[in-house]
């Protein structure tokens, strides 16, 4: 495989972080611009950036100088990673687009859009087909954008689409998240909230969960560049609680037409293999959903699960029946790595794989 | 009101030791002996005890000497309280009840057992009249067992009392918690286990919410000195999170026959008044339910909240309409107060001043 | 004692908060004004405040309207307490105190300006009595300004004040400290940086101790309204860990002139009273130090001993001669009461009984 | 290199999973047999081991079966690092070399035996050498017990003796450290003692600081196989902080006969080279100690810096002159890494490339 330049935009924030740490030792992926604010740029990134991974900064980003986001900074990337704040990523993503570059996008501009696939690596990477129509839309050949999922919808839709292709059709989930504080970023979560403490509320997490799950799980009809949304009810209740890495959900399931066991349930879910398996990306992890059975009746955790296959995995356990839903069990996946910027990078592998960049 | 006085089993463990500090300064109950394990008894309060709560021993227990838990050291106590694990108070609360001594257990081991009421103060006190068939039964005029209900049950309890009052049977309740650790005493969970994450399991704490909830918001026969369980499908997830205190709880809730508004769920909370609070019971909160409205999206929270009506109150807030069940929303106990060794207190005192002890 | 009207300035902050929940149930001190900047002026205190104290905000101020931190304002109070940021209490406080108003302030601004008495209740009180020179300077027969210490100098003064009425001069003092988060406010420290971690920095803060210690523990020349230094060393090294309320500090101390035993560092350290508690004042605790002895190798901790004395004690343990200083020990003080507000809180009481407020 | 077989005891242990962690994918060490309690012979790995590392279990050790610590289990092993609990460690560490086996041990039984080496192999790997006089003493050809220091001792010897090194004798030594979880093992603290709170005591610990150190910055006079302890005073206060992995350490240092400027110790602290790096061992870090400079005025920190060099480096920082001492500083190890398992690798891969194991 042919390696590509990339560039990151938002690199000194939490995303941007994570983008750097994943794409430092990445055989097809080559590092050749870091774009921030103007307040970083010019900067070398070692001095833009308060570093808070928990791996130290790869030795290879830490004396690029910094540019601003700006299209003609970014003209030699094959592909751009984007983890920009929503505030910024709308206009600037759109630039970069138009200006023939190809977006990966971690932001949630852009995810609601008619003709821009939301695509969770492990899930629905045949959703990257509307990219064509994206681009004769806009009259590109290489420009577009591409969109992954909210860090807390990743954890429900891997195991609900290893269901949804095993039992048909899925009538309702209710999922309770327990989220972890790097998904609000750096400065983020006051110390003071999260010190014994737990905060029942993350401003319009919940809403994504629901409106997300439903384009990812659901079809396209590539001829109109339509996404069509499952029927599939979905309710969300979200929790912060002190979690440095790692999106611990409860998940209940009813199905429209079936009523698998549990064991069902655990075959299902342990044979399921995605698309970025089957084309072997670098990134993609063997098994697509980890699952623990009774011998392990308190995981997966956040601490102990998250770096499952590198983190490009769902941990699952607790699979039993429920008394309302047909089944109910706890899902993990890493906030940071499949629900953000991994799946940025490994939406990308498969693209290229693809042929479609 | 004439002053009790009361002995406490298990005084050195997390319960007892809450019982200690609710009972310092009771105005009706007085603390005469305190009962623990073989290995503290015979030794001062002080030196048996690892003392665990945030607020400083209190002095009149400082220098009591400990009793082992045998009848003949109890026998001046009025009441007899009990925080021992269930281990042991299986066999010496019916020792101590069949020496016609008045138990008031915190203990799981006669919650489910017919003629013993399970109470949750700002519940179902009314199940208390069921202590007259259990002495009838057992040829006891003082002695009896009184239990409370498992600590997480409590948070669940208390709001769908007050929604059963209103709108009638409950149909279905689905339950996720984030439980503290004060809950599993000490030394408990391992703090390997609690930084930076939480653990998806609490053993046999499922069944308890399951199970229990039935029971409390249930009927009893007297004249059979049998309690109905309700018809409520009760289905539970339990998560310990790294919390001192304070249970915090999603709850989704559908009725059988109605539908209400979110502002009837509102008021139905906010105007529920219990049985202790008409009594005037000194421990009895001014609010049983104390409600958070949309200004604040994101309360109850541990700890800013678990102290609200010093922990006799639960709780309520983010109470909105939900896609499959009918209203769903947070709810916070605090799991050693009304949760534990507060609603012994509590039930103690709607006990006197009923004439039942 | 006559009932005083006090204001607070920076009542809605989180030294602000502490000083209403200590206000709150005060038998001597009225609050008639809550002032805060411009943007929460004209609000409810209950909407103009994220309150963070895990006691319930108190009835008595919610309802009340926050006013501007204007002297217009604040003119029926007898005492203005001061719980504003430096940013803003340079120019507040003297305003007020130049219009005649006595101002009791937690900020760093003055606390080093010479006339300006720098007090922490349980130690030097008698420095208050260069307030009548501070008067005469400025013209005023009422308004003056009194401060008190940073938070983590007051862990320090107070077992040292102790140790130099019983042995003499201090010759050397050597500090770590590890520092709550209430310390640096809301939002303050990021959870990312608390959360399974330590941070070894403290912006200004070492400084502060060494200085301030030095300013607390020396004498005052009243005729020239002086502050004399003592000639003690002091070096100080400062932490933040996940703690919410309590400084905890190891200190090792080098006396000029003596060389006390272990057990006579613990008999000074118990026997030590201060002139607030001579005074009997309202706040005044029965001990100002707790000791713990060798039947209790690991106290004082944060969470189990921060409220000895309503948090007006500081506590020391594990006093043990040492290689290199005389004596070393472990002292923990509760950073937002003896070490913030509570700490303005009983200097005004002293000042009222000496009749200088 | 050839590859020596290797066996580790105590291997289900917090100290025995770091070593299987670390030797997983050792080029030069090969697991052959895995030891522990009577209670976990017989059964797999994975099925005996309550895994608490963060990253996943070895997939080559799972299914191993573990052996109980009996010398016959463990005859073929070139060498058995020794994760055992001091209860069992005296006895069965002995048998292991009275049968002629190489025993590196992390233990704390013999760290203090005469003719033991006591090594932190980025430090003292001379010392090492005695293991000819240990065995000649013995009758033993191979059979010998090499033990690496406490966890804490190494983050105070490792820049101590690049400063000795640079500098000549250290007068005085005074040592607080902000120790980490995982090294009282599992389950080891509870968490009641650890959230929102630090506990100033951990047992033993300030002695080992204080005699290792001058055990290992000493000599060894080999002819009579004893070891020189430095003349150097250590004193040390020990804390436990809620932090996962990483001891974090406040250190003053005075010289015997130097007083070198912050440059100076900047300068011999970054340049310092131990004879493991030179004998470019495998586990050896390319930076003994990382030092932050006043860019960085935060840092080390346990969660960003526990890791630097595979958690081989000791990381320095804040490095300023002293008021008391001539320089302090702050500086961090990884306690299960270069503190604990690693010690031991290291110890051994050097030990193998002088011919000695």
């Amino acid at each position: 495989m042919v390696v590509k330049k990339v560039g990151v935009l938002g690199a000194t924030g939490t995303v941007g972080q994570r983008f750097l740490t994943l794409l430092a030792d990445h055989p097809n992926f080559k590092i050749a611009v870091l774009g921030a604010s103007a307040r970083s740029a010019g900067k070398l990134y070692k001095e833009a950036t308060k570093w808070k991974q928990t791996s130290p900064m790869p030795k290879m980003v830490a004396d690029m100088t910094v540019k601003p986001c700006e299209v003609k900074e970014f003209t030699e990337c094959d592909i751009v990673f984007s983890g920009l704040d929503s505030d910024f990523a709308g206009e600037i993503e759109k630039n970069f687009r138009d200006a023939n570059l190809a977006v990966v996008s971690n932001a949630k501009n852009y995810r609601r859009t008619p003709n821009v696939p939301l695509v969770v690596p492990t899930v629905n990477t045949e959703h990257l087909d509307v990219l064509k129509s994206q681009r004769r839309e806009n009259n590109l050949d290489h420009g577009c954008i591409i969109t992954n999922s909210n860090c807390s919808t990743a954890a429900v839709v891997v195991p609900l689409k290893a269901l949804q292709d095993a039992f048909g059709p899925i009538d309702k989930v209710s999922v309770v998240s327990m989220q972890a504080i790097s998904g609000a970023g750096y400065p983020g979560v006051s110390s003071l909230d999260m010190l014994d403490n737990v905060v029942p509320y993350i401003s319009g997490e919940e809403d994504k969960i629901e409106w997300e799950t439903r384009k990812i799980l659901g079809g396209v009809n590539e001829s109109v560049s339509a996404f069509e949304l499952t029927d599939t009810v979905v309710s969300a209740q979200c929790n912060r609680v002190p979690v440095i890495d790692g999106h611990l959900m409860c998940i209940s399931v009813k199905f429209a037409n079936a009523t698998p066991s549990v064991s069902d349930v655990h075959k299902a879910l342990n044979e399921y293999v995605s698309e970025a398996q089957k084309l072997d990306c670098h990134s993609a992890p063997k098994q697509a959903i980890v699952v623990f059975d009774d011998s392990c009746p308190d995981r997966p955790q956040p601490r102990l699960d998250r770096e499952n296959q590198q983190g490009y995995a769902v941990s699952v356990g607790r699979i039993r029946s429920d008394s309302i839903f047909d089944v109910k069990f706890v899902s993990l996946v890493h906030n940071t790595v499949l629900g953000a910027a991994g799946a940025g990078i490994l939406n990308a592998e498969v693209a290229v794989k693809k042929g479609l960049l």
